[in-house]
């Protein structure tokens, strides 16, 4: 790409003593939902008051405890929107409402209005501090920048003298990331001296990358920076509000936090402006992952999905971390293999520390299903067809007999793409269990005739034609091969067996295996029986493969 | 959320004198796309050979050097894949081909089988490393993995020697991130040596994120602390694969090139296995946005949105960096603002460097355009309104009409959503342009009648009946105003006045914009019209504005 030299090289920050690369997130920040104000002002479609009340029911019960509505003294809806949630005493005692506003006395005024009725409110009044917004847009001063932030905390001090609830002060110096350091903390000290926060009700300055416009670590340095030299911090709640321009604002909200931030504003799904505000629930979930409590409830991330995608008539990525519908999936053959020998370790161990090969959280943690993980296409192998079957269905093939099925599920793979366990089941069941030609089993009658040997009486159709064997064998398996063999030829060996139960209880059915070899041809097969009965399973097994015998003898 | 418990604590590195948080990236890594490996792999529906094609054609036309193209000693469908390439000629000869095989002889056989005609190669061989792999999956000590790595390098070795063709080796020790430095470093040091790479032919170690477990910061540590320990580093080649399962992929690449990575294998848009591989795009679109040369030709986003999605089948997310469809729009009104005060002044600077708020990059270096940029809803203010009907349609509403026009279109947003610039000027058309009741312009004649005054005989029609009027002014429109009080004693006020062409060239026309007062209500609006002769444009945008008094003074 040409044109690369008209853009500006990247910000540092000049920290050699910094300390937030030797630290660890240990507890969760203050999360403070900016889903009704900057992720609805970025949809296409905004919500409707009905839709926003349906979200914020979700946060409510999501358990975040600061809730960002709106900006009800510049929109009407809003406004109303705020006043439906006081009518309808939707809002809990424990949540505090928050509302933006610019520094301007009408706006103030009728912020103050919009929040008649309510217990705990945060009153968030912003200015463009950076270098750019003041050249540009503005066309101001430092001086006359830090003036409007300084009357704007007056104004809002002289309203929420009259205002008959609790008021904390919000104050963000917006394009924080683009703006001088010593320019934003100085502004900040001034809002602190006009505001006079106390342990008991802080001030909350925030700190957003309006813009992204570093690598993670560059904000992570400005937050330290900031962090380290803020007055009376004891009297400061530091907040970031990370967007997500150059793809890293998960990232940034990691690091700020090890810088010292304690508290995040974002949204769900990182909805927002352009490529969004920070997701939320990934940094809670990757927190989560680490064996960190969140404080929120996120055990039902369907139900989360469910309700974002009606209101904000957006959809989720399918490969979005945690809630994305392929992420908890593996394709290859290999991945599927160690995740299903991780399960059974798992289960295996008891010890209950969450420890499986590509799946770094418990599907099931987020109200997800272990199942759907494995996905079979062209590029699975063996193991992700056996595992299909064993946890969708119940059938645990044996090890031999996994390549044999899985090379018929490749076939079709090949052919059309992703194969779905059912159509692997009726795969299974047109391959093995349904096959009634040339032999069909009827019935049969076992008994043994002594310690070694077992007799079988056997009433089956050969060629459509019913008949009638009786045959001695060690057990009854070899009974019946015996008496087959007696009666019209047969002539099989048998090379391994296996059976289980598919369910518990005493009306369980089970499912047996065979291999058998043709002596005359060589061929092998497996072959599927399933009954109430283990006997007649493992003789229905027996069948099924002198059927897939016969079929392959043709094939030749 | 409870079970948080049930997680260990994340990773992290002992390296206080740790020196990446102190770098910037300054050039381009090695990029290797594994688009047609991972990203195929990871995919419902598995791309057809020429689906493989047209990716590995657009993967060569975007300058990738290096492109692993996928499994050829597992599956037939790349081994044919790989033969079509060589067939079809379509390997140019600065481009290396890569391809990914277990540790084992005849996997490493075939694979140089897939390879016989090509020039240059990388043969990447890899085995598991991982403390859980080690236990869980392979159950192998440390010296059996080490063995299986020794064994496939002096493999690998075997079958270059008889090759007609350069080869590289790449080796992995996969899921690097979970395994003891200690001991990636002592595998990788034993390949090392039973290969013998020299500065002319280094060997590539690749320590993948296999699954992303850390906050960014960590893995940087990790290949920070790997980089300053490599035998000869001079012979090595430091590549990183990072996945994103932690939503952080990005940000993991960028710190791990400042820990010392030459090389970076991902894909296009994120896709892999899971949240994706690391998405080459970004990763290169920020080096951009920074000034430093990618390396790439990433001119055409569109293009390769277009060839991904086809041979993917996977959209590309609405809010993706860079790509997305969201991305480059901006639906605040102090957003739209902003931004159009930029690129303002942007225009009148002429020094080439872009600095625009909320824009991080040009989209037009994407091959994307401004207009789209400004997106109308209901959160829209009149700067947005004012900015679309500028930069689509070239209308320069004057200021004091911005609000007058943006309430029109507020109303239309708030019951349907998101407004088109189409639906905007025919709002516009209907609301200024088009007009014609009570009064309807026909013709004039205007003539200087002295230094002072003007004279114009107009023909019009009020209320359907058509009359002729005389009247004298300081100007055209000051004359017609006085024709028409003195013909129907229509009484306005000349509040404000402008016009400007709305093209280039002789044959342009113009819009005239008047801002008219009813005298007996005291009622204002603006007026709007267009014509080759400036003139007429004015007048015509008087009338307008009477049309549109008499309609608001019926609406009270």
């Amino acid at each position: 790409m040409r044109n690369y030299q008209k853009y500006q090289k990247g910000i540092t920050i000049d920290l050699p003593d910094r300390q937030w690369p030797n630290r660890e997130i240990t507890k969760a920040p203050i999360w403070c939902s900016v889903d009704l104000r900057d992720g609805n002002q970025a949809l296409i479609e905004p919500m409707l008051v009905e839709e926003k009340v349906e979200l914020f029911n979700l946060l409510v019960k999501l358990g975040f405890k600061e809730i960002e509505i709106g900006f009800p003294s510049a929109s009407q809806i809003e406004y109303d929107f705020l006043r439906e949630l006081v009518h309808k005493k939707l809002i809990p005692d424990d949540v505090t409402i928050q509302v933006l506003t610019q520094c301007r006395e009408h706006l103030i005024e009728r912020t103050f209005e919009s929040l008649q009725g309510i217990k705990n409110a945060i009153v968030h009044i912003y200015n463009s501090t950076s270098v750019l917004q003041r050249e540009v847009v503005f066309k101001m001063d430092k001086e006359e920048i830090k003036k409007i932030a300084i009357e704007g905390t007056q104004l809002v001090k002289k309203y929420a003298m009259n205002f008959d609830g609790r008021i904390q002060l919000e104050y963000s110096p917006e394009s924080f990331t683009g703006t001088e350091l010593e320019f934003a903390l100085d502004v900040c000290t001034a809002v602190q001296d006009a505001w006079g926060p106390t342990p008991d009700n802080k001030i909350i300055f925030n700190l957003p990358a309006t813009v992204e416009m570093t690598s993670p670590n560059v904000y992570a340095d400005q937050i330290e920076w900031m962090d380290r030299r803020f007055k009376d911090r004891g009297n400061v709640i530091l907040s970031v509000h990370p967007h997500n321009d150059r793809g890293t604002g998960v990232a940034a909200t990691e690091l700020s936090l090890m810088a010292g931030a304690d508290r995040v504003e974002g949204t769900l799904f990182g909805n927002g402006e352009r490529t969004g505000n920070v997701d939320i629930l990934t940094v809670a979930y990757n927190m989560f992952s680490h064996g960190v409590d969140p404080q929120l409830n996120l055990e039902n991330v369907d139900e989360i999905i469910d309700v974002y995608e009606r209101c904000c008539k957006m959809p989720v990525d399918m490969r979005h971390p945690y809630a994305g519908k392929l992420v908890f999936t593996a394709f290859s053959g290999s991945h599927q293999d160690a995740i299903s020998k991780g399960i059974t370790m798992l289960r295996d161990r008891e010890d209950g520390i969450w420890a499986v090969p590509y799946l770094p959280i418990d599907p099931s943690d987020l109200g997800r299903k272990y199942e759907p993980v494995v996905r079979i296409n062209s590029q699975s192998g063996k193991g992700g067809v056996a595992f299909v079957m064993d946890t969708y269905f119940g059938y645990k093939l044996p090890k031999p007999m996994h390549k044999e099925f899985a090379d018929v599920i490749q076939k079709i793979a090949e052919q059309t793409g992703e194969v779905s366990p059912e159509v692997i089941m009726e795969k299974f069941n047109e391959e093995y269990l349904a096959l009634q030609t040339p032999y069909e089993f009827i019935r049969m009658q076992v008994a043994d005739i002594n310690e070694e040997d077992t007799k079988a009486n056997i009433t089956f159709k050969y060629l459509g034609e019913e008949m009638v064997a009786e045959g001695i064998g060690n057990g009854p398996v070899d009974a019946v091969r015996t008496a087959l063999k007696r009666k019209i030829g047969t002539d099989v060996k048998l090379l391994d067996f296996s059976e289980h139960a598919l369910s518990e209880g005493a009306q369980a059915k089970a499912a047996a295996y065979v291999q058998m070899m043709d002596v005359s041809t060589g061929i092998t097969t497996f072959g599927v029986g399933v009954s109430a009965n283990i006997t007649k399973a493992s003789v229905r097994a027996m069948f099924s493969a002198l059927n897939r015998l016969a079929r392959l003898e043709n094939e030749r």
